[in-house]
């Protein structure tokens, strides 16, 4: 029987790298994490990664053939491989991972950025399959983005195109500091963050009842949020309605720039459904010019939560082999 | 002798329709024109379109061979080749201006609008030779943008991608009338009517003397700002820094989503230099994050503007027979 050809996925975070091992149908066939913050040292750390790695895969490689390493890390740079300046990984300036990684192998390694490696997982496994034009949004704690333009991801001429976290919601600088040194940027409204940090502001200016109010900002989260405003707490609804409305004045943006067919929400905000697709819709459509009105679809994203940060790395392996 | 190989480059204008048959050199070998307005049917205009274009080629046919037409049309559509629903031509509704011309010709004619035709222009014959990801700003009455990422000419899933200029400034609409139907769009602050109408209410703001004071609404024009403003008039170069100001914001989002290389400022208000060149390069870095800041070229057009239109709209033709 001929070997299953897979790719390893490795969604690295500041706590933990997830890995897995994942077929072309986006079948995660094994996998395992190590700690990140455990090692102080880049080129320690890939060889504690390889090794886990390697140990996991001989359990499978009777049925499994490695392809490549697909690697989503914050600032992950795809045209040089290297993590540059992340503020969230223990080793600090440039790291050359994909360096790091053929110390140990010849296959094929990429690296790009959480936002990018949605994106290509969106066009390998999920929602975008087929599409050549359209953008992907993560809206996690933060918020990330990856653009496909003709087929292909845009990284452009120093890799790292598709931000759209960190432009900037208002013309002269809002006073919402943001953790990149910023202010205003568009994450710091449109995320779990944002979602509560909106929240907090409509709440103080009005006096309408509600169960939030006895919750200190670090009880808050954008879970919390999403459930009262189910329940029908009217600032709760109102903060997902504000958000939304952020959001799409920027889609409206990216609409105008890229023209893409559609452009997918993933990650915990989008999970709240019409609350903020309703909002988000409705203030892209008004900010758009006629000639796009109607035509882009605002779609939730087809990955499931779980898995995405390891299908997404791994789809950039078969990305590029399949153009 | 080997005949030489031109295209016929087509500037369609709300007036007048300008050609020119041009060389891989960007040397125009002969030009000419027709009244656009005089035909109210899209077919009979065609007609006599390609009657004066073929009556010119006449006179250099022993030394030139055509191997294309390549057109910049407002709202042209190069995905389908089409004109849809332009407000400043004769025509109404969607206009198949490339089936239209393949009446009388096989061979390929590419339909855009006048930014692309910029962008393909700068990267054919003028200051983006060899680069890959860059964006070109017209500023013009209007404001006209074309984007290159991974070499090609962004259109986008309807053929309308690369769109700047009717993108929102403020995230409430303000109240600046847009042409297009919206309001607070960026070409109602950067661009020749753009400059005029800040400069108008900074002077209304202001109790500072200026010789433009004499001047009604309809007398001022961005020419005379840009004389005063040489001169050293406050209000001038105020208005010349706001302006500028307001599109290194936008520039910063482009930046952001497609990490170009360069952006290119052609047109009437790019002459102006550092009048306009060193604010929106301020502006621009300000509103970076901090990986793109100090990277991004901000450099004027190398297209001169007399021909530019034309030779924009030929360069479509060159950039497909060499991708």
């Amino acid at each position: 029987m001929a070997l299953k050809k897979v790719v390893v996925g490795i969604d690295i975070g500041g706590t933990n790298t997830v890995f897995g091992f994942v077929d072309r149908e986006g079948n995660i066939i094994a996998e395992d994490r190590i700690n990140t913050s455990r090692y102080d040292k880049a080129d320690a750390y890939v060889a504690a990664l390889y090794d886990k790695i390697m140990s996991v895969f001989r359990k499978i490689e009777s049925e499994a053939e490695i392809i490549g390493f697909g690697i989503g890390a914050p600032m992950g740079n795809i045209n040089k491989g290297t993590i540059e300046y992340s503020a969230n990984l223990p080793w600090k300036g440039i790291i050359p991972l994909a360096d790091l990684f053929n110390r140990y192998t010849s296959l094929p390694v990429v690296v790009t950025n959480d936002g990018n490696a949605a994106a290509v997982g969106e066009m390998i496994y999920g929602g975008a399959k087929g599409m050549k034009n359209f953008v992907v949004i993560t809206l996690g704690t933060g918020l990330g983005s990856g653009f496909v333009v003709n087929g292909r991801l845009v990284y452009g001429h120093d890799g790292f195109a598709g931000e759209l976290g960190h432009t900037s919601v208002r013309l002269d600088a809002s006073n919402r500091e943001c953790g990149c040194g910023k202010k205003g940027c568009l994450e710091t409204y449109v995320s779990a963050t944002g979602l509560k940090r909106n929240f907090l502001k409509i709440m103080a200016d009005s006096n309408q009842p509600s169960e939030l109010r006895k919750l200190s900002f670090e009880e808050l989260d954008a879970e919390l949020i999403h459930k009262e405003a189910r329940k029908g707490d009217c600032l709760a609804k109102e903060a997902f309605e504000y958000t939304g409305m952020i959001l799409g004045v920027k889609l409206a943006d990216v609409v105008a720039h890229t023209n893409p067919e559609a452009i997918f929400l993933f990650g915990g905000l989008a999970k709240a459904k019409e609350l903020i697709f309703e909002p988000a819709k409705k203030s892209m459509e008004e900010n758009l010019l006629s000639i796009y009105r109607g035509k882009v679809k605002l779609l939730p994203s087809e990955l499931s939560t779980q898995n995405a940060a390891v299908l997404g790395a791994s789809s950039l392996i078969w990305s590029i082999k399949e153009s």
